[in-house]
């Protein structure tokens, strides 16, 4: 029997890739997805801070807190 | 006496089946339910984000964060 | 001496039966009662989402999270 | 030396009784106090559901979650 | 060494007493400390509902549910 | 090996000083100040509240719940 | 096998360093990173308050309620 897969198990395959991270009050985070836990609290390196599309300032390493996050997705 | 069922198996059925996935903020992920946890943290794989009924665009793997999620229903 | 009632007695005995399930936007379901859990999180059969009185659409099966419930009812 | 009271125990002597019960999005519901939890999840039976001090609809049985509920008081 | 004090011996001082409970949604409830708990869910007796500084109802007993108030204070 | 501070470190050594709360909604509140806990819960003697910059009211103690509470620092 | 770093990997390396909190409601602090703990409760000090980009006000030493906060970044 095969064993099912966890959503964390989807964060792991992204660690050290290309990550679009999505916050509740509209920003979006682009960046390399360096470490998560449990409470989805979320730390990119490169991270360039996004707001309607557009290049709003590069952070370099961000801290985001979990409970503000929407959605993670491997960036294209 | 058959056994009642829980929430969570009825998210077990829809593995690996195309779901909608509703959040708080009016918008609305269809995709394949790839993972999901007891927080209700969930993976869609070939994930499409619609909003107003309208494709937004594809998003391919998306971890949604179980917070932020209003309904999941296996896609018709 | 009789046993107090839990809140969790009264969907109990609404199992299988049709209930309403109003959500904290304004949405309100409309279907069996398939399942629940402590957090209320709950599964409904053959719903039915309805907005300002009138039928939006149907859903077949649709798991609700309980953080977003207000109320749930045997439907009259 | 008294013991002191605690919150749960005016829930508990209204039991039974006739309660206003007032929600976060500014709904009352008037019903007798059919079951309570620690969570304050409420259950009430022969409910009445008001909006802007007039009757709005008559729900029977009604199972309200305790995140929404603002204040519980007997009716007068 | 003395022992410091903690936030609750400051509402155990109030049992009995007259105190201001105001809620996150702008309304302010006066009335004697019955009793509350580690949630800071609180009973009040004699309670009277004030907004906008006038009175609006006397409410007898009130159970206020912890969350949504923000603070609590001796009448002066 | 120096031991590394905690954020409870600070607020001890604020201990019946002065200090300055500002809650979610926007008011200020600076008393002396008396207690705190893990949740953040505050106990503030000879309090005032502040709106917009300008004294609103004096308090004498009051208890702010911790969830509503954005910021404490030491007034100057 | 390497260890994979942690969130709380990225605030410990910034400590005692020049970081941007961001909180929100919109206002952001800039200070020397002097604790935190797992809920992300922050003491800055030499802290700054900044608003649409203006500094607002100096705090000097500011505890910052964790679940208030979306992002940490150490200041460039």
């Amino acid at each position: 029997m095969m064993e099912q897969s966890r959503p964390l198990d989807a964060l792991n395959k992204a660690r050290n890739k290309k990550v679009i991270v999505e916050l509740k009050g509209g920003k979006t985070y682009v960046g390399n997805l360096n470490a998560f836990d449990i409470h989805i609290n979320v730390v990119l390196d490169n991270a360039e801070e996004h707001e309607a599309g557009a290049l709003k300032r590069k952070l370099g390493t961000v801290f985001l807190r979990g409970d503000t996050i929407i959605l993670i997705s491997p960036a294209a």
